[in-house]
Formats: structure tokens, sequence, C-alpha cells
């Protein structure tokens, strides 16, 4: 298995979470999106979309995080990262899509730059665009995980999973871009109990080889 | 089974199309986006994302288009909207995602409206915005659709399915904001074919209760 991934995208940290989730070992594939690496006529092969994370199964190319993680839950079921009962795996859908398409896209490195180049928004308007969706995001987010039975140690029960794998990165952008997170006191929970677990250390960004 | 819609909402569209291609019969409750209704107290109180789609299921509330569709299909297995192998599974969600967290994230009424009032963008750029979105989904879309063998008369083979639910309701905003899709003929193929089908007239916009 190959991983084209970048330290700090996001998207692939979900991904990197899950593998070493499931201990699985795969080949490190640096596509460097700061240098414009994804825009490469090899890269673009391998995904017309121009974006990370892409897995490369040997046989088949996969796209996009959250279609890798349940590829890899049905695939290598051990330990499940989704629950055994339809209505918590869509509870745990609907969470990790929460951050998946309603925060993450909106703050993303070419939307920022279609609005501070083609749109000439400052740098302060850029970071006030950044605190407003992660903010409109989170708020129903952790409204959500502090109402709900099924948080529990995790986004779902007390076992690391899908969800958690899509919170945790975000979390990471949210602290790089230095929201305050103070009105969000179960998701910075949760996000601690994650990064306690070896398996979200070894997917961090400072713990990737191309990490800068 | 109650469907907390919108007739124009392109992710209540999805959902309506899965619960229409499964024979699925449902209350349709409206809320006004337009007039603000989703974040009226009562509707916040289901919401708290102050969103549609919500389904409610009786006892549970469910969240997230692609969320509620994949429950739909393994609790209403027949007809089945997801591919039986897992490769399949991933590449159907892998389009879905593409359409759901690159295009649609960028270009609903909130960033839009975020945009034109404070951010002070004219009309005409936020039609530009608009139309740049659309075109950086729709152009790997495309070139996937058109290159994998899996394509068949719809987006998976030769059944309507889950990638199809997500792909009519975003050519249908394409083509409220006047979108030139000559460069998509795969996508406009498999959208024609769709629209030929009884489930996919149900669930169009124009034939809900409170199109106006």
């Amino acid at each position: 298995m190959k991983l084209y991934s970048f330290s700090r995208s996001s998207a692939a940290y979900r991904v990197r979470i899950a593998l070493a989730l499931k201990g699985l070992s795969y080949e490190y594939a640096s596509v460097n999106l700061p240098k414009g690496a994804q825009y490469q006529p090899e890269y673009s092969a391998i995904n017309p979309q121009n974006l990370v994370p892409v897995l490369d199964e040997g046989n088949q190319l996969l796209y996009q995080s959250l279609a890798i993680i349940q590829y890899l839950d049905e695939v290598y079921p051990e330990p499940p990262l989704l629950p055994q009962d339809a209505f918590g795996r869509s509870r745990v859908r609907s969470l990790a899509l929460l951050v998946a398409c309603e925060i993450h896209p909106l703050n993303n490195p070419r939307v920022l730059n279609y609005l501070t180049g083609k749109l000439g928004i400052s740098e302060e308007q850029k970071l006030e665009w950044y605190h407003h969706w992660v903010k409109a995001g989170f708020t129903p987010l952790e409204k959500r995980l502090a109402d709900e039975p099924e948080t529990g140690r995790f986004c779902h029960g007390d076992a690391p999973g899908f969800a958690d794998c899509a919170l945790v990165p975000q979390v990471a952008n949210a602290n790089r871009f230095k929201v305050d997170l103070s009105a969000f006191p179960t998701i910075v929970r949760i996000n601690d109990e994650c990064l306690k677990l070896e398996a979200f250390q070894k997917a961090a960004p400072q713990n990737q080889p191309d990490w800068d």
C-alpha cells in the first residue's frame, strides 16, 4: 500500500490516523503541496483532483479521505472504526461529514488563495474568514458531542473511530490558525484523549518524513 | 419517517432521490431557508447546524445527507444504492464526496452571503466564484467518469445509486447559475439518464410542496 500524503494536509492526516489505528504499514509518498507538486502531470495522472490523499492499493487507486477510511474499515475490519449498528454508523458519518463538508472545504489553501489573490482580501479578513467557519462548524459539533448520549471517552463510545479521524486534524488546523477553542470543551477533551494514543501521535504532521 | 427539507436545498434533494429510489414514503416538513426558518429555536433544537436535511426516523434524528442515504441503504437494502464490493463502495463514496466536499460547501447561500455581505464582493465576482468552484470540481469528476471503466449508464454501472444522488442536484444548481456545461459531456449524459426516471422527477425541486 502506498499513501500519497503531505504532512500538513488534514485530509491525509485523517487517513494516516486510520492506517495507524489499524496497524497497517504503508509506503509514504510525499506530495509537496506548497511547492505545487500536486499540479505536476505525473500526479494529475494519479489524481485529477490534484489533492491528497490518494491510497494506492496495488490494483486500485482510492480517493477522498472519508471514502478511503471506510474502505480500510471494510477490508481490514480490526479494530473496527465504525460502529456495528446502522444508527451508530450514521452518527459517526454525520460527525465526520460536519467537519469534512462544513469546515474544511472553506479553509483549505486553494480557497484562501482565491480570497487573498483574486478577491484581494487582507490577511486580517482571511483570518476572520478562517475563524468564522471553524466556529460555525465547531459550535454545533460541540453541542452534539456534549448532548448526545453516545459520546464517550471519544466521539462515539470509549474506542477511537471514524469521527475522531476527522476531529483531530481539524483541531490541529484550528490551533495552527490560533482559533480560541475555550467555547468547545468537549471537542478539546476528546482531542486530548486521542493525542494520548500512539496511533494519533504517529499520524501527526510533525512526525511525517516531509515535515519541515 | 419525516424529512426536514426545502425544495431548492441540494443536500435535501440528494436524500429525496434516495427515498424515491427506495420507494419509501415520508412526511415532508418544509424549512423555509430564504425566510430563515432554519434559525428559529424550534428548528435549532432539531438541528444545531441549522441546515437541511434532517431525517426523523421516529426514535432518532439523522443528520448530513450522505450519512442519511447510507443509513437508508443499510436499513432498507432494496434496491441497493451502493455496490456490493468494497472497492465499488469506495468509488461511489469518493464521487459523491467530490461533489459534497469540493463543490457544494463553497457555493451554498451562507457562504455567498458572507462574500457579498461581509467581504463586499460584487454580484459579478460572486458569479465568477460560483462558476469557478463548479468547474474546479466538475473537471476532475468528468475525467473520472469518462475514464473509469465502472461508469455505465449511470455513475456506477447501469443502475442509479449513491453517486447519482449527489450528481443530479449539483447539476441542477449549476444550471440555475447558468454554468456552461459543454465541457462535461459525461456528467450531462448521466444527469439526463437520471432525469428520465420517475424517482428523480419526484425528488426534483419543482415537484416539492414548498416550491415557489
